[in-house]
């Protein structure tokens, strides 16, 4: 492994991780992690009370003390240091137009995948802006936009069996600095490496792959993850 | 590993490959190291005398005896068992649409990658059909058509120091007996496993994400693969 892979001067620990459409599966997933890393997380959603529930039933089920609160997605997007979308693609514009200001100055990682699904499975849906990830950046012109964490499987982070997350995740952006902090986040889920994966205009591949993931979950009963070698 | 990862009931071991585009990079490295593994290879291009050239260039630098030979794309074409495409993106649709006969009834494995190269690097490129491979089975109606091998490394496979190459290769296909004859191909190359992909109208994003791998190996100075976990 060389010295870039492990961008260990970019320090995330103390940072407060927001969650936005942090009750979904995926979202979930990522908020207990980061939980358990030692960060206080904010989960929002369009209902702050549905987020204070997930929220609390995240808590509620480690036996480790976590701090995972519920907000609004506005207020969470105000919360947050290092801010995560992890919606579904349908809501993905409408949310980020009605948060540019909040987001200004803040990282945002896009983790969204825009997925269509017919009786032959799972296609990658066709994005004006070219992927979710560069909708977000023409949107949030203000924000450090990367995108990373999108063949992270929900099952996998929100299973209290598996520790370590056998999964490289790939990390992508314009903003070195910016795309060194989300390695490290990443970092801090064991067993998760991140990995600098190239600009934002290479992100629809990345977001399309986790339709070949499905179909691999599909044909092996698995839940599949990337790593990349060579590192 | 599940027993679908392995697919032994196909047998590829006393089959031909045909290598189209095979005295570039890619083609030679794959075309090595099937020879390397028992089998008959045939590099074609356009010219059968560079092909020649390259076959024996290839046969002269291995201590162990190999069988490769060099014919034109046409005959190597009606040579092949199985016919890997290895050519530029730029010469793939002419040279499929002159092939079509010899190609008919054939497996054919498409691992071109549309990309393009401007001051900041590598971008995937649009393709009408969507991927390279769908290109492929619009021309090639009556041949078996599949994609894979998009993220070997031609200095990889080519390098007589690197006797296991660590890399899952992406298979995708709708012909579930010509996916699984291909997986058991690429899993003649020691180290590789072959895994399933998804169907053609996923390929695009495997193709693209060369891109990807490519900044990798630019920021990480190295030559990245990809391994599939869960499997």
């Amino acid at each position: 492994m060389t010295e870039e892979s492990t961008p260990e001067s970019a320090d995330t620990a103390g940072q407060t991780i927001a969650v936005l459409g942090g009750t979904g599966d995926q979202g979930r997933g990522l908020a207990r992690r980061f939980a358990l890393a030692g960060h206080t997380v904010v989960i929002g959603s369009r209902s702050a009370e549905r987020a204070q529930k997930a929220a609390r039933e995240l808590v509620e089920g480690e036996s480790a003390r976590i701090d995972v609160r519920g907000l609004d997605n506005a207020a969470a997007a105000a919360a947050g240091d290092i801010v995560i979308v992890a919606v579904p693609w349908d809501g993905h514009r409408e949310l980020l137009e009605g948060l540019v200001e909040p987001l200004a100055g803040k990282i945002v990682v896009d983790c969204v995948n825009p997925l269509g699904f017919d009786e032959r499975g799972p296609y990658a849906l066709e994005v004006a802006e070219g992927s979710a990830a560069e909708q977000a950046a023409r949107i949030l012109e203000g924000s450090r936009v990367t995108a990373a964490f999108h063949h992270v499987s929900a099952v996998v982070l929100l299973d209290p069996g598996v520790e370590q997350v056998d999964l490289d995740v790939l990390v992508l952006g314009e903003d070195r600095a910016a795309t060194d902090e989300v390695r490290a986040l990443a970092g801090r889920i064991p067993g998760v490496r991140g990995v600098f994966g190239g600009r934002l205009r290479n992100a629809h591949q990345v977001e399309a792959l986790t339709a070949n993931l499905i179909a691999v979950n599909r044909r092996y009963k698995t839940h599949a993850g990337l790593r990349i070698t060579g590192l």
